[in-house]
């Protein structure tokens, strides 16, 4: 009666590879990454935007000077066609984790939710 | 020949409702739930705990007193068969969760572990 969960868990994973928005995602990677100039840019990127993630986390200060860099650098990979289509493809991605995730959490939260009233 | 993601989602989420894991989960929930007593003292333990994660991740120092208050509250809840039985199977269920996750993640965190290299 009872359904493998972990065969369940697999068909999903088979499934989010083979979803168009995988596809995509790996297609404007491999473009970026295949390209030396944007891969720099765009791991620049990244190594700011996580420096100053970080430092909110940690209620650290942010100087006007990072914030300034940081929007400079939001304005070149915006204009960098293939580093924009990989954060696009990124963004469609995590919006369609974060739903997948929403149906598979939905046991755990009426429960939790039952408990907090 | 593209399988329906949400379809699989909704597949994993049944399977998880259906698991023995998730139905010790609802069982001890509901025992903790209908004894007021270990209701509230639940509650006053996670809220310590909650409390404590918040002060770390803030970076905020932890007096003496309130690691010995934290303390306190563990032996008595690890004491108190119902919420410890609870405490067991959400660690249980948590790990569940995060095996899935991770057979689910693997195709991004293949794609990201390319990118990095
Ligand atoms: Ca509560
Ligand atoms: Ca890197």
């Amino acid at each position: 009666m009872a359904v493998n969960l972990y065969d369940v868990a697999y068909d999903l994973e088979k499934a989010i590879r083979e979803s168009d928005e995988f596809k995509s995602l790996q297609q404007s990677y491999s473009e970026v990454n295949t390209d030396p100039a944007a891969k720099t840019m765009f791991e620049n990127f990244r190594d700011v935007q996580m420096q100053l993630q970080q430092k909110q986390m940690m209620g650290e200060e942010i100087s006007q000077e990072e914030v300034e860099k940081a929007q400079q650098m939001v304005g070149l990979v915006q204009q960098h066609a293939s580093i924009s289509k990989l954060m696009e493809n990124e963004q469609r991605m995590s919006m369609l984790i974060g739903e997948l995730n929403k149906i598979i959490m939905k046991p755990l939260e009426e429960l939790y939710g039952s408990m907090e009233q």
